[in-house]
């Protein structure tokens, strides 16, 4: 049975090339008069980007105020200078120049020039969002679909905490694609990107219950799709079709589309999975996704075997036996020599990380919320799960 | 190679049982204070929709007047009606409670409030499009796509003139979709809804020129689940989960999903060469498109028979010959039998219609706006090909 379900994308996307020069104009339609321009590492100012937003800014009549150093895993910190420097200048509209970590670096900075006091509260579940103030984004990467999703995830250097939530009030009002930007992206971060961008439909994909037909064509057409250009990107890295495609689907993976209709909004355990290791050892988002995935999927197949049966066939073209033990298997394999074939980890070795058991156990505990939730929908998972899960990934 | 383009679907879509109780609510929040509640038959009226949604209005403490009798090919006399009826009540806001046509018809009248003058005036390209009132949807039939399209199609009666115009400003801000608002739909109707969705679809998908992966891949999908559960509706018209991916698909189908970075907004003749049929003949739009369909195709395939012969394979799961043309007539065939299957005409002795010459020639005219434009996208067609088109479908 079809499952109620809210869907919301009022993001205009601006998608071709040069698109960035249409930045001041898009925020003048808004009516807004001194922008942040929020950003992460140099490369942004190198190769001339943020140049020419700010030339398309000072056309437009637009102020503006820049802010770069936002990292992978974005910082608290971070977002607590932003939210001063915006106070102090008057700021009224956020632009993220970037990818995820620069979006979400906004959302959060948005959250709490909306409100008062301390922004981490929303995060820690402590208070409720009512309201954010306005952000587009120019996307540099495609991988976290934060360009048109709800969400936003922040890290609190304070305990290592990596926290995210969701907020249709934070959606973007623009985003603008410019495949081209993600040219000089070096292999590693642009398959970590189609990881990433899979693993968003993924985690809608794996569930209990019931999902609707139209849901899970779309899902396993933007899986295809984006396997068949992280091939095409490994051979040219400079295909202006592959980032085309990556691009988009990065956005159209995590904005709702893939998971409209099914009965829950999706398993999120290995993305939950990975938080904590990317909180604890600082790994790329999609490697680590990448890395944990094959011991989720092993731990879980059997609550719904002929679930994992369907996507080999559907994603992977794999020939069914009609055991759907056997067909899940191989549809886990498949999976996982896809991520190898790509130069993704599928373990913790390849990833280069040897997390001890006392890690393990943390990392778990830390999951969990210090025991307040468990995890899964595909199968509901307790701390000792999650610590066998690890284990595996481990070995 | 992918081609620039704008995606904004600002529609909020609220989708599941029960969910036209929410109406009051939505339409609050957007702070508007006068609704005009415009419906068609009197169908709404003795199911007891509208008595549910005006229920809800009054609950939300908002005020409205009604303005039913909108017919199929929605006549312009009723949007001047319309007009007229809300600058006199004040109106502030435009409630759809029904498919295409009721929800073409408020957009009319929103762009009649927004702006001085005679409103056919846009239609008929006299005028630019500046804004519209807003406008919201409670959708009671899967087909026309218009609660999440920016398109708008109004038949003149002066002259039996037939026009569709796009405007984003004329986006619903919600759109309501309760599956079973469509359970008491007659077969025929249905049907006609399901041909209506794919070819909002397949009109983009067959173009001269160059598509996007990722598009192309959705759009299969969403025609094979279309497919599907026209058969599964023929068989069962309550069956939810059919209700359920009809609804959605159909607004999918209209939004610009299906067509994102193409090389053109599509083909549309088939749509074009319908709405002067059904300016002539009043017959159902969709059932006009399935009637014209094979003929245009056929007239048309041999621009680029390998895209005939992709759509046979992942939409109809065809073997290949590998002798594009063979597998392009093949697709044609299969698409309709299909047709055939679900009880839809494919020419106009089944739609039962028999145009004489003089009739041909006076659509084909009118095709053309009477000499000031060609039709199509994947084949060019000047009126010579249109009448030739029509003969086909006459034969």
């Amino acid at each position: 049975m079809t499952t109620d379900f809210t869907y919301y994308t009022p993001t205009k996307v601006i998608f071709g090339k040069g698109a960035e020069r249409q930045v001041g104009s898009l925020i003048k339609e808004l009516h807004c008069k001194k922008v942040l321009v929020h950003y992460g590492s140099s490369s942004a100012k190198k190769s001339g980007l943020l140049d020419r937003i700010t030339e398309s800014l000072a056309e437009a009549g637009l102020e503006y105020v820049t802010l770069g150093g936002v990292v992978p895993n974005p910082r608290l910190s971070l977002v607590h200078e932003g939210i001063s420097l915006c106070k102090r200048e008057g700021v009224d509209f956020l632009l993220a120049v970037g990818g995820g970590s620069v979006i979400d670096s906004c959302k959060a900075i948005g959250f709490g020039l909306y409100h008062e006091g301390e922004v981490w509260d929303f995060y820690d579940e402590k208070r409720k969002i009512k309201g954010c103030y306005p952000i587009g984004s120019v996307l540099t990467l495609a991988a976290a679909g934060s360009e048109m999703s709800s969400s936003s995830v922040i890290t609190n250097e304070d305990g290592n905490l990596k926290r995210g939530i969701n907020s249709d009030s934070s959606r973007c009002r623009f985003s603008i694609m410019n495949p081209e930007l993600t040219y000089t992206l070096p292999s590693y971060q642009t398959m970590c990107g189609a990881v990433d961008i899979m693993m968003h439909t993924m985690e809608r994909y794996f569930l209990k219950g019931n999902t609707m037909d139209l849901t899970d064509e779309l899902a396993e057409a933007l899986l295809v799709t984006v396997k068949n250009n992280a091939y095409v990107l490994k051979d040219n890295p400079h295909d202006y079709d592959g980032r085309a495609n990556m691009m988009w689907a990065s956005s159209l993976s995590h904005n709702g589309l893939t998971g409209a209709g099914n009965s829950s909004p999706g398993d999120w355990a290995p993305h939950q999975l990975e938080h904590e290791m990317g909180g604890m050892f600082d790994v790329a988002h999609g490697a680590g996704l990448a890395a944990i995935w094959t011991s989720w999927a092993l731990y879980v197949y059997k609550e719904n075997p002929s679930r994992f049966a369907r996507f080999g066939k559907n994603v992977f073209s794999l020939e069914q036996s009609g055991d759907s033990e056997k067909d899940a298997l191989a549809a886990i394999k498949a999976t996982t020599d896809f991520f190898s074939s790509i130069e993704m980890p599928t373990n913790f070795k390849e990833l280069g990380i040897d997390p001890s058991p006392a890690q393990i156990e943390e990392m778990a505990e830390k999951c969990t919320f210090f025991g307040k939730r468990t995890l899964g929908n595909f199968m509901n998972l307790e701390k000792e799960d999650l610590i066998a899960i690890y284990k595996m990934a481990a070995k």
